[in-house]
């Protein structure tokens, strides 16, 4: 039986902001809050999703929101568990096991407090295998299978329950009443049963989150490069290295919206990427080296070390690597959902692997 | 047994316009709706508070938001119906009877159209006894009663159950929802029992809007004063009487809020009513004449027509009445609710009477 403990955190929140693409929150305050819950209740379990009971319920818990906003007034322990509850009261069945939304950023850490507090598993499987925007784009929605009934609460007591027609339209009403909330709200979603999880969810989620945290770890201690390393165990490919001119950031609809920019450290040319929450598109000149729903993710040039779009400062030397998304993504029905076309952007995907190697076989000629 | 038919339908109607003071969107509409609901299922029962068994469950049922989108698009016969069902099944039990929320405008008749497509009766109450704008505007407020859990649902098929700590939250929740919607929803709030019901809600309230509407009608048949015998039936005093000169409007938060002037007929006095949906105040030069809670409504000078803000228009000669609001809108705790304040304007409330009382004795010496 493996268990995630307070000496993992720092690992798995390294991965978190490796696969939360520069968005998510910053998943080091999700580290504290986790690790305080684990020295009060010991550590999680972390159960495969093959080991869950076909009929278990397995409900995926964290934020919706502005993390900047939630962690200047951190939600208390018991505050977390009030989404689950308050969706299980209205399923009539207690949960079997919680499962983080989504691989990146704080949302990487709230299901663990849930789990250690009610003395139940976490899966190890996520519903995005990265972070996105939107609580629609999440895995399940390929299967057809609804994000509602959905629960939301907020700090104050409040509780609401969803029932909406469409993953869009949820997304669409717990966007409007998170943001009365005080713009940020804890959430229970898509409830699953164990046989769903192995199939509609993407796989291995926190302890791919805890290897790319590890390998950084032990390539600092082997002095060898971070980057490299993290590569490795993602399947990762360098884009770009250069230095941070300039960042345009906008808060629109209850998004950071923005573009930021990266000079070459060997030339003049730039590097932009547009962000919605996540980086999104990267564009070299008019050469497009990777779109959503691959990854995007900077890390520090020095130590390795990944950064958020508010982590974002003028100077910055940093690389920039692209990570294939999971299949499901790269599919038709995946691409409609969280495509280029879906935020905005007049660019066709091409899979990250193929762009590179258009670009070597001109390099080539 | 009382029933309401379709033949009480226009007198309802008269009565809820009138009780509307300006707000609560035009209960013709709604009288369309109630008539072809009755024309279905035959007419609906009304029943008295007391005739209820104490544990029975009440649910008072309506909509929110801004009637005058609604109507561009009316609900269909089951959509009103969905609202009381998620709550039904929130609560685990069937609803005995249904109730009006509100005295004014098209929630008057809203409430008709589910119990009569539900078989189960109406409740001769409601909760506000005239039209107020927000939701915790409520008489069972003033008992501690919460307005949660409350059902929302839209035209779409989207419901939410709503589980607010302060009905002042449920306001604010549900007004956001609502506005995204599509600026209305349908609602079942304030889940009540039987015993409560005499007790916590404005009484007889169907019974009041057919006895306004049936007087004015017999007044016409009479060749009598409509006006008169509006205000005989209603407590009501006449105020003023003009032509309106002015009508500001600006929709803002979702509300209709504004101001209209009305000159004199004779002479050059100007009366001003502020109102936000429902009028809430009416100065005469430096003479505050009537204030919210006390109702003020104005009709046609010629037919005795009661007259919405959105009926408004220049040059038309209306008559202006103050109604004594409900006693306990006029407590401490009412008028912190609903009082003059609460709306924005600097004006202590006095009652209705008194105001004129003391014009009375300046007018005398």
């Amino acid at each position: 039986m493996r268990t995630i403990d307070i000496e993992d955190l720092n690992d798995l929140a390294v991965g978190a902001t490796v696969l939360g693409t520069g968005g998510g929150g910053d998943p080091y305050v999700g580290r504290l809050m986790a690790a305080e819950a684990i020295r009060a209740h010991g550590p999680v379990t972390l159960i495969d999703p093959e080991e869950l009971d076909p009929d278990a319920l397995v409900l995926p818990v964290g934020m919706m929101g502005a993390p900047t906003v939630m962690v200047e007034k951190l939600p208390g322990g018991v505050e977390l568990s009030i989404a689950t509850e308050a969706l299980e009261t209205h399923l009539g069945e207690r949960a079997t096991a919680v499962m983080a939304t989504e691989a990146g950023g704080i949302n990487s850490t709230l299901a663990i407090i849930v789990a250690v507090q009610r003395g139940i598993p976490l899966v190890d499987a996520d519903l995005v295998g990265r972070a996105f925007p939107e609580l629609q784009m999440c895995t399940p929605t390929l299967y057809g299978t609804m994000a509602c009934p959905m629960a939301l609460a907020d700090d104050k007591g409040n509780t609401s329950i969803l029932q909406a027609v469409t993953n869009r339209w949820a997304e669409q009403l717990a966007r409007t009443m998170t943001i009365e909330m005080g713009c940020w709200s804890l959430i229970a979603l898509y409830p699953l049963r164990g046989r769903q999880v192995a199939i509609e969810c993407v796989q291995r989620t926190p302890s791919t989150l805890m290897a790319i945290g590890a390998a950084s770890r032990q390539a600092h201690a082997e002095h060898r490069d971070p980057i490299d390393a993290i590569c490795e165990v993602t399947g990762g490919i360098r884009l770009w290295q250069g230095k941070v001119v300039d960042v345009a950031r906008k808060t629109a609809g209850g998004f950071a919206r923005g573009e930021v920019r990266i000079t070459a450290l060997d030339g003049d040319d730039v590097l932009t990427i547009g962000f919605q929450n996540e980086f999104l598109v990267a564009v070299a000149g008019d050469e497009v080296l990777a779109t959503t729903p691959d990854l995007i993710s900077m890390l520090d040039l020095e130590t390795g070390e990944p950064i958020t779009t508010e982590g974002l400062r003028y100077g910055h030397r940093v690389a920039v690597i692209g990570i294939p998304g999971d299949e499901r993504w790269r599919s038709d029905a995946g691409l409609e959902i969280v495509g280029p076309a879906y935020f905005g952007y007049d660019i066709p995907y091409v899979p990250l692997e193929e762009r590179r190697r258009k670009r070597e076989l001109v390099e080539v000629a």
